[in-house]
């Protein structure tokens, strides 16, 4: 057992509450144990400049950190006067792995702005991050939808995140929290659809390795994780989920 | 009647949810009617550069908005790479109203952080900052004395902040909403003690001007909404708040 | 008698002269006590964009010191490659206050630049600075009125500024010096019109408190002093303060 | 075959050229297909303030492209004024991948800055990039070794990039340039050891997704190009190349 | 005859006001023609980081213009956070030259900081920025050696600096104006000694090109102006200039 | 004999290597002596802002140093997030002299990018890059010639710059290295075109002077460095050379 009881295969517990903040198209507060985190969706009704004309849509996500969403103070981005090179590696990540589940075509010259920030920290931020802003948009467009400006919900599938890792004692775990993470040999994050099929996989040894089949067991710890995440992302979505799961299913007739 | 069903004289419903993250030392969530910022503190063991060596502690504030705490989303700061001048404004205010009721001597070397966070927005935001920051701050406070590291709680008084302003059709109102301040022909931010006396009065006419008799039917509003605020303050601090109010005793007889 | 030799109701020696650098439309070098601050205005033939096509114009300011205006050299905000909450929170002052005695409507699409930049500094930069681009800019609007491009002036009264301040010794006390400005235990500015409505009341007690019938002092103070600074005004603009009289007479039936 | 002629598990020509730029402790140029990058590494005698009095050293690393290395013509990121997001994740990647091969505690209190600075870019400039730097790095700790500053070469293994990729066509390749990469389904970069153990796994499939089986043959042909680099390097690092075999097999041994 | 009257080899008139702010150790306020600067002098008892522990002196220069010196309004550099190439170059310049008449041994470890800022502009302002911070310089100098913190004055000769061009018209002009150096085909500035040494010759010729003849005819034409100018100093200079003569004996006699 | 075994007025070996870089419309690698520098020219179909619909071209520079160019390694001004002092002079000088020798009108409203990127530094960077430059530029509007977008070369002359100073041991001296450039009592860079016409002369005695004859003596020993430097460039260019010699002949006849 970890040191806060979990098995190695054991998510924390994970709840999703919808309209957290009241002005957004979307907005989720996402917890996963300690770590919370505002993922608030936005439609812009243009796309920025090196877009426009080609019929297609964009989505852009930022990411933050309240300063003492950590242990010790962390100083303010907007006080240094610049993003750090953490912030903007997982600000483009959010972006890229939502774009993968979205019909730019359908979506239309429209921009959609994900902002995850985060307002208490235990590790696993990114994740929990990527797997409510994809409940915050897709309760956006389904806002769009309702509205008639939209035909059809661009939704390709489902999405989630969650972080694997090797640690000294337990082998490969599954969803790390701070104290997990920060003594880990390997970190690994892993993006996956409903349909098992991976979206990102970014796997780092810092000052450590690891073997082809440390990768694979972590694959299939994350693999389970993202299947219950996704039945959680579900309950929340209500009836908007069973818009997404037609669509997967004629996706599928299609292929 | 206002719009929302208020006597001009009538305060939103406030509310000062206490430990809402975990890791700060003062941490909590106030809310003025649809206007919620979390407000946490701080404490550093040292001073800023220009005050090493005095003996004396110091207070700094920073204050920002979540992209969509607004109606239309705002950019961030972060990523513009510098501060706006409203910003600035608020940061220094609150910072400087906060020193007026800490016995900085009795602080000692130390500087508390203060962060105030808007994830909501409906107008009084830095007011709301003010009034959630002292309660934070002062819970921050009395962890130190109880650890043992303060002889004293340095607090001299209580402070609270609300808004005031002349309304075209209802005169003189107090704490108004986004709807309200946006049409008002003057705005004003009033920032007092227990004991009625003024700490900051800030007011403003922009495109308008206003008598002498407005700016003191706006201080006699401002004079009753603070005494209510502080009445909230006092339940948020529960057992701390006696020891403020002993503290408030001394100084009176000292006088 | 204070500590230059002033009773607590007397305005420093003002002066201000006209034409001081040749380019701008307008331009003043206003002096008071010892401080001395450039005041230039300069009309452009378009508004910032978010005010385009609205038919109004626009007012805009831009405050700074050179390096040795104070006794220690200061960096330059070009040099920090930022400027600094001081200076954002005297240009938005200064800015706003002069809009509210311009007639936007009657200005039309344009922008009027006031810089006031201060060569010598001895405290009351900020008020002094109002004081002389009111003269600047009126000047600059009469070069347009002269030249046609407007039909009528669009200034609609007088519009001064000072600063006023309790002093441990001498209480309350009119126009700071730098030296009783820096141990003042309130530090207030007011801006006034002519017809004694007030524009901006910006009064702080940093470390310190004041009651009601303090304020009620200084707001005396003020208006004396301010009524003074406006009889200054009108020796310098000459003819042009026919017109603002004019003007201020219309709005009187008119109201 | 693919267009350039190559087959699917096949390498562009590398060539490796040391001494390239005469100052540097350890310079090469390496040459990927039309992929040109100067790798230069530079010891200090010192580490960054977070880390100072551990003993041990640190290894960072800093990436960019001259304007003209791609087709049309970049922005620099010095007139900006800012660093991207991609610059940034890819220093942030040469940094970790090539401290997971170096002993710290053996290297001391000393800082290897490494410089990889695209003159040419034809894709795979950061795999070609980790791929030279490990063989700059290794020569200027050959150097300290030489002059008896470092008692051994506390490098504990080779250590080489590639890219790996899913095309439309071809399905899984390996190596792919700018063509290639500008139309794959998934992007891929492997970072392993001449032990086969991995060190980084960055795969990503932006607007498309992959499975487990399409990620284990881009694994397969990773290992057997790394293989073929390392090869490379060797033959580069002439002589100390015998001193990194020997640090293995003891490794081995004490395993 | 020049379009304002004057002689081809004739300076505009040039005065030099001392005193002009009352803070700084030395200030002036020199106008040539309608060129006016604030040349500010201002004394620092340490030297940068660079320099410590050598027992020498620093001088350094910042140059700014208001915004509306110029007939155009031009945007701070404050407000654009950076400073532009063409403000660089002047600063650096003055600084260079100015510390080629100073001995910066005797000067000791204190860096004199010199400021100059363009009022009103009308060609020739960084050599009107030269010649006057030159006697500021020693002015500020001149009052350590009055309070005994200086043994004698570390100045080795007389400098100033004047601009002169090559016009379509008229041939080799000197002391261009705003209106010649437009349109001149040539523009080059020359800073030198009371005996006739050069400190800086710098000459362009932007779409265009000059003969060796035109540089001789030109250097012939800047020797007599600055002569000129010297005078000018050495009246400004007063008392001062006495001890600076008795430098410049002195040296000659050492050569 | 120098410490390099040349004559004082002898050029180091020059080397001019064409098509250096395979993108850039113009690209070539040129070293003296050790000093090695890519210089790349790129067009762009239009023109900056501020001169669109004259009909005209524009010429604009970028330089930099790789951080190990140098001795000690150098912070990239990327990391810095701004350009120093020294860089905006040197880019300022290679766009201001090569668009003297450039018909701007046959240009049309096009661009031309130089990139020059100094990858090794050993004294002479700015001049070499303008030498190489030259050629780069040259090149590139040789291959709009050939592919019929321009009619004519709009070339009007050959440019080369070279450094000559004072050496305190040999007098004046021509193309001064590092070691010989660090202890130089004067510092001059000299541009001419092929007809011994002055372009640009800039000559600084850094705490020192320089007599008239000095500077006699220097500008002989650039002209003939200077017509060395053209016949490589002739060389390099091949059969574009006799276009440009055309085009100067024309010239010559038109005067």
């Amino acid at each position: 057992m970890r040191h806060d009881g979990r098995r190695d295969d054991e998510l924390r517990k994970v709840d999703i509450r919808k309209d957290f903040v009241i002005h957004p198209e979307g907005s989720v507060l996402i917890s996963v144990g300690e770590t919370k985190v505002i993922c608030n969706a936005s439609i812009e009704d243009r796309v920025p400049p090196f877009m426009r004309g080609e019929g297609k849509g964009w989505i852009t996500a930022e990411y933050s950190m309240l300063p003492r969403a950590t242990e010790q103070r962390t100083i303010r981005e907007s006080s240094k006067g610049k993003i750090t090179g953490r912030t903007m590696e997982i600000q483009r990540l959010i972006g890229r792995v939502l774009r993968s589940v979205v019909n730019l075509k359908e979506l239309g010259e429209r921009t959609i702005w994900i902002d995850c920030d985060v307002i208490q920290a235990d590790g696993g931020t990114r994740t929990a991050s990527i797997t409510g802003a994809y409940v915050a948009m897709t309760i956006a467009l389904g806002k769009l939808l309702d509205e008639g400006k939209l035909k059809t919900l661009p939704i390709t599938d489902y999405l989630a995140a969650v972080s694997v890792g090797v640690d000294r004692e337990h082998g490969e775990i599954l969803d790390l929290n701070y104290k997990e993470d920060s003594k880990a040999e390997v970190d690994m994050n892993i993006i996956m659809t409903s349909q098992g099929e991976l979206v990102e996989v970014q796997g780092t040894g810092e000052e450590a390795t690891f073997t082809r089949q440390q990768l694979n067991n972590m694959l299939d710890l994350a693999e389970n994780g993202i299947k219950s995440l996704i039945e959680i992302q579900k309950e929340a979505l209500g009836d908007l989920s069973l818009i997404v799961e037609e669509n997967i299913k004629k996706q599928g007739e299609n292929k």
